[in-house]
Parts: C-alpha cells; structure tokens; sequence
C-alpha cells in the first residue's frame, strides 16, 4: 500500500541524472522530449496543466483524481478506512461490509478529509537564500523558516484581497537546491460515495502486499462539496473502460511522499544504524500485541483491523528499505557516486557526518519525548497538539515553531475537532506499549522515565490516563481549542497535564534539534545542492516531497528469478486462490455472482512508471489524458526505489479499470455512479492536449 | 541471563591470540603462567583437577557447582524454571512464590533435568582426520560422523565392561582443529531443593537484564540423587562469605555455549544480513503477542512468564549483536585480521562465501521446514522427534542422522516422556504465530505452504493441532516411543501425522544442507584451523562449545561513557528501586524483614572473566578454591563478546556470597541448607591445591 505513512524520513536529499523512466518529475521541468523520443506522444503544457487540475492530494497521505465534473474523487479503498471507520460501529462495520449511497443524500462526511488541487506555483528561491545566506548556522535556519512562513502568509493574504481562498505552503526541492511556494485550493467537506468490502479490496492482505501477480479491489469513490453542493470540477479524466494495452506509454500523475535517493552515506547510515532497526522491533513488537488484541472477541477484532494493516503494510516497507541499505553493493555504489561529487574539501559532508554524530548521542531521547514515540496513542496526540497550539498562539507567527504558524492552524483545527471514534482498548494498549519501550530504551533510572512512570507500571499508568482523559469527546477537544493557553494551564484533564509538565523537555531536545543537527544539515545541503546543479545540470528530478508529481512508462512485467512475471492478472485466479480463509476470503457479494462474472477480466497491472508512498490512489493515465488504472501498490522491488530506481525489477501496481467497471456493474449495481463516470464526455482540455 | 539459549549458530570459529583476561580456556590448556605472572596466583593441575569434578553442566543449557559432598548444587534461578513451572499450578506458582524444601524429603524431582559431570577426556583428531582426509567433500562429511559415532560408541561400550556408566560425547575444538572424546558422569535424578521468588530472582525484569548495576537474587539450589538418596560428591566448593575484594583474581568455571570470534566474514555476513534480522523481527512479534496474551486473565499471565522472559533475554542478545555486526569499524577489522591470515589462494575463504551464497537461496525454506521454524510448539516438537527417532532407529547407527545415534537416545527418552506442564493456550499461540510468519515469508504460493495449511488459516490449523493432540500425555508419548515406526505409521494423532507427512521435505532440505553448506564448511574450517595453528601457534583458546572452560580476572568496575561503575551493589538501593510495581516489585518476604537486613551487604558484583550464554549458574572462585560469586549474566557489552573480548567494557555480572547467605538466613530460614553449605569443611583437595 502506497499511503504516505510508508514514508520515512523527514530529512529529504535530492537527484541524480535520470535514466529511461526513472524520476517523478514536477510538472514544469517534465521531460517532454524524452517521452516523445522513447513513445511518439506529445505532453503539451496543456495537457499538463489539465492533468495537474484533474489530480487531488488527499491530505490524510494519498492521491485522487476527478472522474466527474460533479467533484467525483477516485482513490484507494486504503485511502478512505479512517472514513469508513468514522462511521462504523460494533453492529455495521462498514469496512467489513463495504458502502455505497444509492442516492446523493446517502454520500457520508468524511470530518477529518481535506482534499487539495494544485492551482499555482513560484519559485522563491532568491527571496529565501537572500534571508540566509550571509548568516552563522542557526541563525541562517531560524531565518530560512521565518521567511518561508512569511512568504506563505503573504500568498494567502494577496488571494484574499482577490477574494479567493488559497492555502500556501513552500516547498524544498533539489534539498535546498530551489523553494517553491505552492498555491492550493481546499475542499475540506469531503464525503464517501463508494468503498467495496475490505476482503476483496485487500485481497491476500499482508501476504500479498508489495507482491504481483495480484488480485485487489483497491479502490474507493469521495465527493468534494462546496457550499453543501457537489462542487464544479470541470477538469477531469474520462476513463478508458479497455485499459492500455501491453508496451503502451502510461503517465502516472500524484503526490509522492518522500524519497531519499541522495542522501549522503552519513544519512543512510543514520537510518540504517538507528532509525530502521529501532522502528522495526519497536513495530514488530506492537504488531504482535495487537494480533494477540484482536482474538480478544469480534470488537476488538474489528477496531484492530484498520491500524494493524496499516502498520504491517509500513513493516513490510521499512523491512525491505533495509535490506538495500544493508547491502554492501549498495551502499558501495552510494560513496561511489558520493565521492565523484565531492569536492576536495568536502565540507558540506562532513557537516553532515558532524551533524549526525551528534544527533547519535541524544537520538533516542529526541525520539521517544519530543517525537512522543514513548506516548503514543490519538487522545495524548490531542493533548500535546493543544498544548502546544495554545502556547505557540501566544506569540507572533515568526517565532513560532513552523508547524504552528497561522496559516497552518485552520486544517490542524479540523483534525482535532472531527470526530473520530476513539477506543480506549487501543489507547491503552498502544501507550502501555510506548512506556514500555521508552524505559526499556531509555532505561528505567532515566530521569524522564523516572518522571513520566514515577512509581507506575507502563499498564497502570496507561489506563489512568485513558481512563482519565475526557479528549474523546470532540466537544471537550474544540473547547480547549478556543479557550486557548488559559484553558489548557487550568485543565484537570491528565492528559493534558501530562502534555503540559513534559512540555519543557520537549522543547529543549527540539531546540537542540534545531541547532545542532537541522540547522548544520540545511545549509550543508543547499551546498551540496548547488555543487549538484554545477556539476549534472539542472535536467533532473527532486527527491518526493509529497506535492504534485508526474512519472512516466510503459505497462510491463518483469524478469522474477529467471521466471517472466505477466503485466496483467485477470478474475479466473483471484475465484481460485480463495480459500475462503482471511485473508483470501472473498465477500459473499463476489461469490453470489461468481457465474455472471467474465473471468477473462483484466484485474491488476504492473507498470514500470517510478512512484513511491503516497501515489496511492493516482490515476494512471494514456497519452489522450484517460484515465487507464488506479494505482494502489508497487512490486517488493519498488521498496528500494526509496533510494535508487531499478529499472528491470521496479513496478508500480495498478487496479484496472476493466474489473472496477464490472464490480461496480456487476457485484454493487452501483448504476448512479457508473452513470456518473461512462456518461461522462470527453472535456475539452484533452481535445486541446491531443 | 546467560543460559544457553542465549547462544546463536551452530557454525563455530575459532581464536585468535589472546589478550590479557581474554578467553574461555579448555583445563588441558589454561594459561596457568599468565596467571602467575599477572597475580602471582600458582593454578595447579590439582586445582584443576577439582574444580572441574566441582562444576557441572546443566543440559538444559546452564552451569552449576557443588556445594556440600551430598550433591548439592548451586546455580541460577533462572536455570530451574522449567522445573518450578512442572511443579506449579494455578494455585500455586512456585515462581512467583519460590520454593524451600525444608526437609529432605520435600525435595522435588525435576523430570527433564540431567546434570553431567566431565570426568575425562582424550585427543581423537588425528583417528578423525584420518577417515576424513582423503575423501571428496559430502563424503568426507559422512565419515567425520560415521567417525565420531563409533568412537562416542566404544567409549561408552568400553567403560560398561568396566561396570562404569558413563556419556561419551565428541567435541570439535579449534573449529576442526582438533576433536576430543570427553566423558561425562551423568545425573538423571534432580532435585529442586530451593528457589527464591522470581521477582527478587529477576528483579528489574527486562529493563535490568544486561546491565550493570543490578540488584537480582539469581539463585537456586538442586540435589543430585543416586538409587533415591543423595549423590556423594566429595569435589566441591566452600563458600567465602566475605567474597572477593575489589581487584582481587577470580576464576569462572562452567560451559559457555557458543562464540563465534573467528567466525570468517562471511559467517558474519550471513548471520548479519540473513539470521538475525529475520529472527529478531519474528521474536519480537512473538514477545508482543504474548505480552498481551498474558493481559488476559491470571492464569495466562503465570504461564506466560517463563517463556517471555527467556524471550526477551535472548531479543536483547541478539540486537546486541546485531549492532556489532552492523558497525562498520568491527567489520572492517575482521576482514583486516583474515585478509592477514588467507594465503594467496585463500581457497577455504572462498568455499565458505560459495557454500553460504548456495544456502542463501533456500535459507528460510530450511529455517521454517526443516529445523521446523514454521512449526513451533512443543507438541510438535514431540511429534517431529518420535517420527524421526523412529525412523531412525531402523538403520543402523553408521547411517542415522548424529541426532539420533544410539548414545544420544537415553537422555531424548528422558526428555521425551518427562511429565510437563503443555498449556494448550501457548501452544496454539505459538503455532499459529509460526505458521504466519512462513506463509509471510516462504509467500501463500509456496508448495510446503499450500500443503500444510490447505483452505486453512494459520490460526484455525494451530486450533485444530492442538485440540486433536494427544501428546501433552506423557504416557502417550511413552507409547510412541516404544511402539516405534510402527506406531508411528498408523497413529491417528493428527500432530504425528503431520509431522509424518512433511518429514521427506524436511530431509530433503537436510541434505542440501549437508552436501551444499555443512560438507563445503566443515572441510574449509580444518583447513583454516591447520593454517591458524601454523601462523599463530597453539596457545589460544577455541570458540565456546558447551563443554568445561575456565575463565579468569579481577573484580573491577569500568567506566560507562566518562563515569565510572563500581564493581559492587548493595541492598540500600534495592529498596531504593522498589517502586512496588513489576518488574521493581519485591516480594512480600523482603518487605516484612527490611528492617533486619543490613543495608550494606553486598549484592551483585561485576567481573573482567570472559563468560557468555551456558555460564549461568558458574561458580566465581577465588584462588584457593572457595566460592566467591555465582554467574547469572553479563553487562551489555559483554554480548559483543560472541565475537570478540573488549578489556574495557566486557563484564560479568555474578549475584555476592553476602547477599545469598544473609537471604538464605534472614529471608528464608533456610537453616537446613544454609548449615549443609557453611558447615562444610575445606575439602582436601583444596588443600592440596593451595
């Protein structure tokens, strides 16, 4: 599943020269003549920019596109289970039954969706580097931020004096080597239309993730409103009902979450070394906890279900990042490249290398307290962004921390304030948890240990605090909201205590942080940056950044082990692998009208377009701007092209469009929409771009 | 803690030159002028002599020493767990509670608990090599067992004509260098005499175990009996009450299990990048699954314990190690150190990578179908071994796999049909956590996966299994074993008949082992052995193989990141830490009399000797033979020790005479025990020993 929480690392890198089909490009520097060249087919820049309004960034971490102008969202089944799980209960478990409104007023409101469409870009680099350039480290990085957060403010205040509503946000590509400031409208009253059964959308489950040949439903239909109507979305991809054949170009158009292609060994290292290892017991651990939870009756079976897939699916993720990063050719290959770029110096390098080194020393601590890796559960994530929304709404916007900033307050509101169902079951397993590796990582005579447990078990302190809290209620969240840093220092919530008397610690590990590590590494990577353009030239892509890119290829097996894999999978072997056994078990709705199905269905594809999380739910498109697939997956290989791109055994995986027309005509006689999609006309933007 | 389930492979290595306190010498080649030299401490052959019929192997995977000449032995508390948890209940948890016999005739029989005594040993390499030599590899493979087969054969045939029983087990020492027959004097009627609480036993659970301070009462006795009356065992150690003085030199006696210092790189490789990461993620999903388990209802969470325990101790030893084999500067040392020693050809360096680059390619179906990784329960274990013992006592002794050969078969009896408790509940969690992990890793595709598991999920065969088992009955157990391939054959026990069915896969895969790996790098290692003798000589130590080794130092602190660690604890802190919840919860005896121990009394104490996992329960002896300490772990670092001694920071962690004895008086009342150890007299050959 290629959500974005399958991303890792916040500290991006950037770009080497591409190869044939390597790169996830952003859409003004796409290589045209490439495509051109290898297939024949012309991207104009109007299909582009129609293409660019036709995608949407789900923000939750996932990719849509119009397939209406009625503000129709195709994306993944995964994509919506936090939805799904809004509205279910113990008696009707959507995500096990699977939904569809009949009718327009049945389309339910997803509270915590945002969805966003790309409307404008500028480059603003000079501004950023003008404000830091001449400056000591630090200073420069509290300076770089400053500015951003400035620029971001001033983009959505000129919109409103031309009363529109815009969200800006900056962006670094090339790591440091350009800033962007990214210009989006917002929908933000998103609602679900059609999900299938969990069963057949994540056939093979676990097992069968990150493989193909494969057999997955994986999709899902939102509606955007605006003003309590279905909104206008003019700009849209008509779908291609046959799908692309075999060798045919294919464009693959979304929000890849990150990349790290060009980290520097140092930072490879660091994630090899520290990250990864650290995260994946930490996880395998939790996984087992909740397996063992959901034996524990059918609700707790139920509520398992959804966050249990999602963190096998980062295992499987993070498992195989390390095995490439434990390859010794790898990373050979890595300080090869690395020291063609360097110079004799080096210097950004070693600052890097310094950087880290320090960050070694107190990671752990950063991790399990300012990252709250030691406190985990939703009410105590409430509790710590009120605190922390309060405290910061004290002060003027460029002092504070960047993820507080005015304009990022309105959708941090909407997710605090939606309502979600919280089970306290969950909360306290997976704090309990968290306590407990704290103090087996950070010992038990660690001080903050000491502090957070005092003579408390990890258990009993737990379910005192989940017991405790009263976050749950939406209401009670949305009054601590508005009654701002008074509400929160007179609290008699635990939770919120908790978050308040941790606070101070927090803050200091995140200013050490600052200093010591992002500062040095920001400017040391705008060096690198531009030592890069120098040196390979400009005719590259940036690492992923979770904003609008565009891949391209050919629809392609691959070569497993000396065995060809086929590009298409059809219904005969999905009917086949059933066993009837989770998770190969197909839903009664499948198996009712088995007889009436053509077998001969095209179901999944691979492809060989380069995405990575994030892409999840990006529409796959034909040179005639249709729409040809619905990626949800890539093969076990496309792991490793969060570090380099494999062009014999990378895959992307895709639902084809031929069995989301039958299942929806067949299995969910789901006429309305299917009305909505196969009526809908060719727009005139693709007439344009033809 | 450091009972052999710590230990990782069964490829071993072998030594290199050894440093001031390094090593775990064999008796026939202690470094008695090293000793004198550095201590001025003259370590006789007499010494030797009795302090190798004074200690004991425990073949559960532990060490222990006698105490009085009426075959009372001191080992770990953590050492006699399986034989608490064969005593207990429900009602009553003698882990929890601990155990004192008070008198005699209260002492508990330990059904599967063997203690063995060496009592000699002879030289057989050049009778090895000489069946050996001249042979192609598999061939050359078949004969080193036939080899040792017979000899173990005649040695125990022999000693019968003399009227003696004894065990003849052969030894590979110097990794092929050499191999030794060694006679054991073997004990089969053990007896739990007394065990402390678990709590106080294990104090600091998880988060201590490792590290150093620590405050843990690891202690328990056993009796060996003879024809049901204690055993006569004039060789043993007296107790120094005072212990040891800081500085001073001790001696540790005992059965390390396994190191793998010279192991060649890749070995390393091999277990860097293949065995551990993939054991380590499994186990730790295993520990969460029963961490929770034991969250359900008190009767899960008793039996839970002793197994998760010895999970998380081995998970802890392992990511140790892990983190030595991920560090570049020990890998990069280690080649340097065999780049020295490979002559220009370096032919068995390259066998080893070949064979290890063939079994890559069918490790994990070998792990999860042959050595049964996929179907872990004991009650499978049973099956699979009353399968396989009865098939293979069809053949002669010359053609069975070692495993089987007539002198093994005893003891196996005796484990085999010793009563245990089987907790249904744990055998289905195991199993079909097991059977999860090889469909996740061999893939829902694989032919062995198809075949055990059918339309069946993991969890429905695992019920299945283990509801229509018979085997938790010893007698049924009894009855196969008797009963042979006969009863094997047309048993109705689905357990047997599973096994039954995939036993030619499993001994297909044997073989490839055998032929592929195990043939190519036995062959390569006697080859590296010779060329080591002959470049660094003879006065180095072999890898550990839990067989008699003796280790020696000092009782020394060291100094943890720029602070110093002092060598010793005291009681006062233990009460410190008590903060009443587990694993800081004392036990009820120790509250009620706190105000009688002396606050001062010495508890744990660190030592430099050089010990790993098989250690627990060894003596610390002083020079003149007296018991200064009991082994039951090491710090942190000392896990780097599997493969390699760091003066610096390698310490051994031993529970002080002071503490047991003040415990066994004040706590206990153990009046019986504590005047069977204090009123023994210094033996004579202590005497002469001095």
């Amino acid at each position: 599943m290629l959500n974005r929480t399958a991303s890792i690392i916040t500290i991006l890198f950037c770009c080497t020269a591409a190869n044939a089909e390597e790169g996830m490009w952003t859409l003004d520097n796409f290589p045209k003549a490439a495509v051109e060249r290898q297939y024949g087919a012309s991207i104009t820049d109007a299909w582009l920019d129609h293409v660019r309004l036709a995608t949407t960034r789900l923000e939750g971490g996932c990719t849509g596109s119009f397939a209406s102008e009625n503000g129709l969202v195709l994306t993944n089944h995964h994509c919506v289970r936090t939805c799904l799980s809004q509205h279910s209960t113990a008696e009707q478990d959507l995500d096990a039954l699977g939904f569809y409104a009949k009718k327009a007023d049945q389309e339910q409101r997803c509270e915590a969706e945002q969805v966003s469409v790309l409307i404008g870009t500028r480059d603003i680099t000079a501004e950023v580097l003008a404000a830091s350039d001449e400056k000591e480290q630090s200073e420069a990085n509290k300076a770089r931020k400053a500015t951003l957060t400035r620029l971001e403010k001033d983009c959505e205040q000129q919109a409103e004096t031309q009363g529109q509503k815009v969200y800006c946000e900056s962006v670094n590509l090339y790591n440091g080597g350009q800033y962007f400031l990214y210009r989006y409208k917002r929908y933000e009253d998103v609602r679900l239309v059609f999900a299938p059964e969990v069963s057949v959308a994540a056939f093979g489950g676990d097992p069968d993730n990150f493989n193909f040949p494969r057999w997955s439903l994986d999709m899902a239909f939102l509606r955007v409103y605006e003003h309590g109507r279905p909104a206008h979305t003019p700009e849209y991809l008509p779908w291609r009902a046959e799908g692309a054949d075999k060798g045919e170009l294919v464009l693959v158009a979304g929000h890849p979450g990150s990349t790290e292609r060009l980290l520097t060994v140092a930072q490879l290292e660091h994630l090899r070394d520290n990250v990864l290892p650290n995260w994946l017991l930490r996880y395998s651990e939790l996984r087992g906890r909740m397996i063992q939870l959901a034996t524990q009756g059918e609700e707790n079976h139920r509520i398992v279900q959804a966050p249990l897939q999602a963190i096998e699916n980062v295992l499987k993720v993070r498992r195989n990042q390390q095995l490439v990063l434990m390859s010794d050719a790898f990373m050979a290959a890595k300080k090869k490249q690395e020291t063609a770029l360097r110079d004799a110096d080096g210097a950004p390098w070693k600052d890097i290398e310094t950087a880290l080194a320090s960050f070694d020393t107190f990671y752990l601590r950063y991790l399990f307290i300012e990252q709250t890796a030691g406190l985990q559960s939703s009410l105590f994530n409430y509790a710590r962004a009120l605190v922390r929304v309060a405290m910061e709404r004290e002060k003027p916007d460029s002092q504070r921390l960047r993820a507080y900033v005015e304009p990022a307050l309105p959708g941090m509101r909407q997710r605090i304030v939606a309502a979600r169902p919280i089970y306290p079951v969950l909360e306290q397993q997976r704090l309990s948890f968290s306590l407990d590796k704290m103090r087996e990582l950070l010992g038990p005579d660690d001080p903050f240990v000491k502090q957070v447990l005092g003579n408390r078990s990890p258990d009993e302190l737990a379910t005192e605090l989940v017991e405790g809290t009263q976050l749950a209620d939406p209401k009670y969240r949305e009054l601590h909201w508005v009654g701002g840093i008074k509400a929160i220092e007179t609290s008699e919530d635990p939770m919120i205590q908790l978050a308040l008397s941790i606070d101070a610690e927090g803050r200091a590990l995140h200013r050490r942080y600052e200093n010591e590590v992002e500062a040095v590494i920001r400017r040391a990577e705008e060096q690198i940056a531009k030592r890069r353009f120098e040196t390979e030239g400009t005719d590259t892509y940036p690492d992923a950044s979770f904003t609008l890119r565009l891949s391209y290829g050919s629809v392609k097996g691959w070569i497993e082990r000396g065995k060809p894999v086929k590009p298409f999978t059809t219904t005969q072997r999905l009917f086949e692998r059933a066993t009837g056994s989770d998770p190969f078990r197909l839903p009664d709705s499948w198996l009712a009208v088995r007889g009436k199905l053509n077998m001969e269905t095209r179901f999944n594809q691979s492809l060989t377009t380069d995405i990575t999380g994030g892409n999840s739910g990006s529409p796959v498109i034909d040179r005639h701007g249709n729409l040809a697939g619905l990626i949800f997956d890539g093969n076990i290989h496309s792991i490793g092209g969060d570090y380099w791109y494999d062009a014999k055994l990378n895959r992307s995986v895709a639902v084809h469009p031929q069995v989301m027309l039958e299942a929806l005509e067949k299995v969910y006689h789901a006429r309305r929409l299917l009305k909505e999609i196969t009526l809908a006309e060719q727009p005139e933007s693709i007439t344009r771009a033809e």
